[in-house]
């Protein structure tokens, strides 16, 4: 078994999705990971992942415009407003999607859906330097 | 350490939650996985995984109308409907609960709590074919 | 490759937030993992894991607050009720949030970022004793 690394950088422009699955496939297969499983996790509290629709755009600006919906700034109840009215909703957004995923891999390819792509969800308006971590694990 | 894989098939007949404990349970019986880890994952975008109450079948209603609740169909805002109506909320449906999961495993058994139970989540309307990925990492 | 694990206990009085990095991190350090990943399991379902901002204690209060907004006690239509009005909320709140965490390691540390903090989610009002299933790859 072996266990391979990398960690990439996405640049983020205000709240939104980012695909990033065009980042992590060229790795799985330089690393020539024939069947094995391999790990993402953000290290950030105001972004998150997630696997979603990756065809028609629509997906994409519907989730978006769902967490709006779901967790609006400026609620009369939120405390923690220091960073900015998007600071305490994008702490509640990331946690409802997710921090780390798991995905297997097979002849040197993420099995995901026909449909499926992974995307770095932005919460907060500015824009920011984000990374993701990638680990696999190759049990061939 | 060794690594076993599998796919399972669901068929499900409308929304709602399908128990598959049950048809994972059995492999790890056989693959006689001591020690290690399961990771399950779904290559869908319209159905997701969750671990529930397995008890009392009012668990799982409520989980049900409780999504109808927060994620109802026919929004206004709604754009991703070239599918129908249940098309955007399948998807938000899937990334609030899970598309990945890691379950402990020890003497042959997933180290599920004493209630809980492994479910797939159906969210579209119409019946639907779906997979589960099955990997599981065996460490003794 | 090697294979540790461990069970941690964790009193909890009441509904809310208790931080838990501070029972992982001295294992990781025991067990000298220089390089892996470390996968945490909750076998409940009322309790839950998260990872969420640990510097300001008000981004944990608006995080208690916001479930109590978004999954409120006492519905007209929850059937699940035998344990009580926080009964089926918990069952939701556990699984809009998290069951299961996988967090690389490196030089003997969990590569949170920052800000991050891992947390056990109490649901219930009532006082519990709680599980987390930690299990960690060495991949060095």
């Amino acid at each position: 078994m072996n266990w391979y690394k990398e960690t990439i950088q996405i640049e983020t422009r205000g709240k939104g999705l980012y695909p990033i699955t065009h980042q992590i496939s060229p790795l799985i297969k330089n690393w020539a990971v024939v069947d094995g499983i391999c790990h993402l996790f953000i290290p950030h509290t105001s972004a998150s992942l997630v696997i979603n629709e990756s065809y028609d755009p629509t997906a994409r600006q519907d989730l978006e415009a769902f967490l709006e919906h779901l967790i609006p700034e400026g609620e009369s109840w939120y405390r923690h407003t220091v960073e900015g009215s998007d600071d305490s909703p994008s702490h509640m957004r990331s946690i409802l999607t997710t921090t780390s995923l798991s995905i297997p891999v097979e002849r040197c390819e993420l099995q995901l859906g026909t449909w499926q792509g992974v995307y770095l969800f932005e919460h907060r308006t500015h824009k920011h330097q984000r990374k993701v971590l990638i680990r696999c694990l190759s049990t061939a």
